[in-house]
């Protein structure tokens, strides 16, 4: 594993600390081969096996309070300044250090709106309570979630350019897709060469390979998120692949839709050509409205009103996330006013975040039409990351 | 993924309930794909991406609260009866089912003592207080720490038998180690070669790839859980490797030791061979007294003790730990009374509960002693899961 981009990411927490006026970021774990808290891919890289604490500061100070064996690991990745060992309990070189520094505010990693801000155990909770009993700092606790969805979201050009990467190299796989599906072939079929191509390749899947890819063939497919099943592409199916890769630590997630010729057609039927263009324009009407600043509740309206007012129902999902090291990153999101969205469609999108747009909408007798493309906020607007699908792939 | 396991360990679910007269344990999770609950892993088996609760019930009942767009996945997998689909909040679904079933106690996962048992973050605790605010249930919740250690810890025939598979074939590597082994390959090389044959038989390593496996050759190496180095076997050293495997889903977990004998030896100087034997001779009196009802720590003293009256230092890690699905798995462990260990070394040991036993010494100017085996708990004592080491394995 590389550590540089940890350290960026580590330096930029510093920087986050300021501009929140966050004094003390708490990132505390323990056996994280079990149970891995989201933030240490981002500010740490290395497993820990018992109790630790990685400590990030306004004034810059990078401290980590970890289990003696594991010390060496640690001062090797060097993320770390300062790394203090212990035997038998954290507490006395935890608490010593806090005292140290004093901080008027420590985030701990605890939310309500983000599962990448949401690390912290409701049992290791606890246990920090216990840690800190009778010292004034157990109300001096903040949730770190704005810290770390500003630290996910906003990319550096390093990760930027890995995430090219990742969304080229999925293209490239769409491509070959593209030259593998034909009648006959199940859905199963094409997840099974997709996977094959990414073993090959040597990278990882995205998310879980139950259904990475997701492979829809025909009308009436199973929803999205599930996985592919033996039935077969036939002539005048829609057929849509939902799939991502994780290449050097960063996620693609990208859709793209196809149609199988029947003998007596040289285009899509206009039904399908319809369903197809209103999915690429919703898309490109959010990329247009989209920049730092805007809401994302209220690019999930563009996409969902436009394919509502055009007579198709509401897709059963939000426009977009957020994408980075987990498939689904940041805390913002292109999300509807739902309540298991929380707060996040009411974010401010922000300079340098990534987002996926991906509506849908069932064409009646053929199948899905649903196109994902990311892109990235620029200070004025967004850039494309993906080469957008302007046009619904022919198969025959 | 088979679903066989998961629903033999759901129904064991129910009568673990009933013994511990718990009425209904919810498993409440979101966006696994970026955090998981360990408890998935033994009781539901599918990913989930929105707010999902997966409860079973003293009477039997298994339900499943999940998404919309995923409730087939759950359907499919049948372990949950009954799956509901929800599309904007699960609370209406929740609440109401809960309420329907009334129950006295609710088991929730958040635990000091087991991170396996601590799946439940803060974060996602008090969105659970949310959705049950103004009702009665919020004061019925407890830990389901007791319901989770007995269910991972408790094997049945059938996890038992893969990992007597898993441990089996990770002795093979280690025989195929041995013949790799010789003076001038570094530490890296040997941890390369192995990683190379679990890649090539298609298994999973057991924990992170930093230190799976860790190797350490001569005098004063790095300590346990660093990963190898560029250190190079040599004439006179000991040598150890901690390594395991993930085969179906469950873990192995061994260590041995070899010696390089000098050119004019033919066999290990005698403060090796003791060295060797003290450890060999631990881990059978260990064998010797383990049993259901005996506690973790009185395991403990027993090695830690006969080392250090052997005039040694002790270990400076617990003398051994379940081993399951994860490869440090349920509550109870053979640990020492030290703090960060919470209660889990005074917890009676039960039958069908699988441990390691690893104890270690320093053997001034040549290495380490460390081995480890596993062994599993019949009704009246223990028998080994691997053939034991009993002699040092000496290399030219």
């Amino acid at each position: 594993m590389s550590f540089e981009i940890i350290k960026e990411k580590a330096n930029q927490a510093v920087e986050i600390l300021k501009e929140k006026n966050i004094d003390m970021w708490i990132t505390f774990v323990r056996e994280t081969g079990a149970l891995k808290d989201p933030a240490l891919d981002i500010t740490v890289g290395n497993s820990s096996t018992w109790q630790s604490a990685f400590i990030i500061n306004i004034d810059g100070d990078k401290t980590a309070i970890v289990g003696d064996m594991e010390k060496e690991n640690f001062v090797k990745a060097d993320v770390y300044r300062n790394v203090i060992g212990y035997l038998k309990s954290i507490r006395e070189p935890l608490v010593e250090y806090i005292t140290k520094k004093n901080p008027k505010t420590i985030a701990i990693n605890y939310s309500k709106n983000s599962v990448l801000a949401d690390g912290l155990t409701y049992g290791m909770y606890q246990i920090l309570l216990d840690h800190l009993a009778g010292t004034e700092y157990v109300k001096r606790l903040v949730s770190a979630e704005e810290v770390i969805s500003a630290l996910r979201g906003r990319k550096s050009k390093a990760e930027l350019a890995i995430m090219k990467e990742a969304a080229d190299e999925t293209l490239k796989i769409f491509d070959m897709a593209t030259k593998f599906i034909k009648p006959g072939v199940t859905e199963l079929d094409i997840a099974n060469y997709v996977k094959g191509i990414v073993v090959k390749k040597g990278y990882e899947l995205a998310w879980e390979e139950t259904h990475c890819p997701a492979v829809f063939t025909g009308p009436d497919p199973a929803g999205p998120h599930s996985g592919p099943t033996d039935r077969k592409v036939d002539h005048g199916h829609m057929i849509n692949m939902d799939f991502g890769i994780k290449l050097k630590g960063y996620c693609s997630d990208i859709q793209r839709t196809w149609y199988v010729l029947n003998k007596n057609e040289d285009k899509a039927p206009e039904t399908v050509q319809k369903g197809f263009e209103i999915i690429r324009d919703a898309i490109q009407m959010v990329a247009d409205a989209l920049k730092p600043g805007v809401k994302g509740v209220e690019m999930d309206d563009i996409a969902r009103n436009y394919i509502t007012e055009n007579g198709y129902e509401e897709y059963p999902h939000g426009l977009g996330h957020q994408l980075g090291r987990s498939v689904h990153d940041g805390g913002a999101g292109l999300f509807p006013r739902w309540e298991k969205y929380g707060d996040t469609p009411f974010m401010p999108l922000e300079e340098g975040q990534i987002f996926t747009i991906e509506p849908r909408l069932p064409v009646k007798g053929y199948g899905v039409s649903t196109i994902e493309e990311e892109v990235y906020l620029t200070k004025n607007g967004c850039e494309f990351i993906t080469k957008p699908q302007k046009e619904l792939i022919l198969l025959r």
